[in-house]
């Protein structure tokens, strides 16, 4: 039976990338059996351009029909000063609920060929590998009511609602105890609990939970002591689970700690396994079109896709192994550079990635 | 005339922190004729266990009363099971409201002498001098409605409002622009503006505030972005304006870049420069009681005091230079320890302290 991939490229560097990851995926198809069918669309400032919206219907409908979707990156400064509605982010925001994505997995590993490139300490990094489980279509990112209105006294004021119900909690929570039992059994919650009722409610949830998953370790953190724990000795953490703004911020400082955001994959799923792959990565609109950026982040996405939603696990493992490979090789994009390897364009690690394949 | 100094020694290590501290104070104001008076008054798990509430009536009048309010810590698992109105937390709260302490202002700074405690390599964080000025009465903190409430399906929601008034943002605005012109003229405001509204308010604030302050070049940055460039490249901020819930994970983990929270004082002022001064650290249940605890942070926020509400410069200085000489010395509470120093008690450091001065 085939199955199908969206392909949305979207803005700055996320041609180039999305380029490269869909000549791997091409080869895989071939060399594993595995029947995919291609198509792309367009989202984000690069639909903006062309439709006038950031999520055309088109491009809606044809990610409801894929199996998975493989998105490079959206934004620019070309489309900031657009009313927030107008933006590209509600292009990617809009997919995420429109398919209802609620669980992003977020991994944070660190290459051992890369570990030189972390601002921290070998010894607190080497080895490092966590996930961040972010509840992606709820919480503040979503919540109702939010705008900016005028006040009796003639100023005005900006407003958001940081929301959760127990059942978006629960499901969310079942995958990060999932994804635990998959892993070393370690689950850490992180809230606010001593300040905001919306993760009193959290954590008990995550309590109930646990009752479900007696063989993984439950423990909560505040979100202030887990961006300082995750700088001070990030190994302490297996699998971390929370909400849409703390998993925003957190998972983007666990990125960093490997010292190479280049090479981070992310999976957005939802209830059915239909999933949107991306590179933890944005859109770098000042190398776009230069040849430049790394497009390793964006094939592992696609060896992501190729395991959680297209039930193609050794093309995945086949697709990882060739990535190492080309590490080995010394093989390197400029944000990876470092003395005694080959610097490499993004065609070039593309290529290179075939060639191990 | 004589100044008012209230003395909130709080839970855990507080009491013995702030013993520290006091002694210090009782120095410098014989030493430099600063006619302070002292009074002290119980807040959170204390006040709980002696009065039933985190803030009592009485320590509020005192608060409001004084010139300048000395906090140790509060909170600990003792008081973890009560409902959120009655958490020690709420005692803290509760004062940064009453007495509208908006500006809190929260240094990072690397001391030389312990740069090796840094998880982060040494040519990263070398000469670490950034200044974190966080909201602290308004945002999500205290925003409503909040609550848990029953859904029409039967299932419960928790809910919390983000909200920010022009004022507010000018207010806390104009500390920073003031916090950067008196340092390297660099302010960068932290928002999420691809997604809150409430942010949006926010940055067209700081844009217009920018108008009055020439000087200082402002830059505006995502927060997940400042997640990671503080992992990455912390040395490229001077001061850091945020948010109460971005603010107080922002300055955790800018605190832990440096290895050492025992070392970093922090300021809660208003708009009469009354302020509440406490180390960045919190209150260590673990260790309470051991006399092993760092007297160091609340002692520097002692000096912080008496710059910001006290007017006694000359005073600051002179304990932040012996704070300097006691490191020099080799001097090491158990959580800055390294080879080749000399371990103390929370006692002995406050003595050398006092020597020192
Ligand atoms: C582009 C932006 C809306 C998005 C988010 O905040 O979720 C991005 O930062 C991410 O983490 O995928
Ligand atoms: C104790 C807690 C309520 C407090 C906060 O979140 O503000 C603390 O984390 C801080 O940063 O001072």
């Amino acid at each position: 039976m085939s199955k199908s991939v969206l392909l949305l490229p979207g803005d700055g560097i996320g041609p180039e990338i999305v380029a490269e990851a869909e000549k791997v995926l091409r080869k895989v198809n071939e060399q594993f059996g595995l029947e995919l069918t291609f198509d792309s669309a367009l989202v984000g400032g690069s639909a903006i351009d062309a439709t006038g919206v950031p999520l055309p219907e088109e491009t809606l409908s044809s990610a409801r029909a894929a199996d998975a979707i493989l998105l490079g990156a959206v934004g620019g400064p070309k489309w900031d000063d657009l009313e927030m509605a107008r933006r590209p982010e509600k292009g990617l925001l809009g997919l995420r609920s429109n398919l209802e994505l609620f669980a992003n997995l977020r991994p944070a590993i660190l290459y051992p060929q890369l570990a030189s490139a972390s601002s921290l300490k070998p010894e607190v990094v080497s080895g490092l590998d966590i996930v961040i489980v972010r509840e992606l279509t709820g919480g503040i990112y979503f919540g109702q009511p939010r705008g900016i209105r005028e006040l009796e006294n003639g100023e005005r004021q900006g407003y958001n609602t940081y929301v959760y119900s127990e059942s978006e909690i629960r499901r969310i929570g079942r995958v990060a105890f999932e994804t635990a039992q998959q892993r070393n059994k370690k689950l850490c919650s992180v809230d606010k609990h001593n300040v905001l009722e919306v993760t009193v409610l959290w954590r008990e949830i995550m309590d109930e939970l646990s009752k479900d998953y007696p063989d993984v370790e439950l423990s909560h953190m505040y979100v202030d002591n887990a961006a300082m724990q995750l700088v001070r000795a990030p190994k302490q953490f297996d699998v971390i689970v929370t909400g849409n703004m703390f998993g925003d911020i957190l998972s983007d400082e666990a990125a960093m700690l490997t010292g190479s955001i280049g090479m981070l994959p992310s999976a957005s799923m939802n209830a059915a396994k239909q999933g949107m792959y991306e590179p933890c990565h944005g859109s770098a609109p000042d190398i776009a079109g230069q040849g430049i950026a790394n497009p390793l982040a964006t094939i592992l996405s696609a060896a992501m896709m190729l395991r959680y939603s297209l039930d193609a696990e050794e093309a995945a493992k086949a697709i990882e192994a060739a990535v190492s490979k080309v590490l080995d090789q010394g093989l390197r994009t400029a944000d990876i550079m470092s003395e005694g390897n080959t610097r490499v364009s993004t065609a070039e690690m593309g290529e290179a990635v075939l060639a191990a394949l």
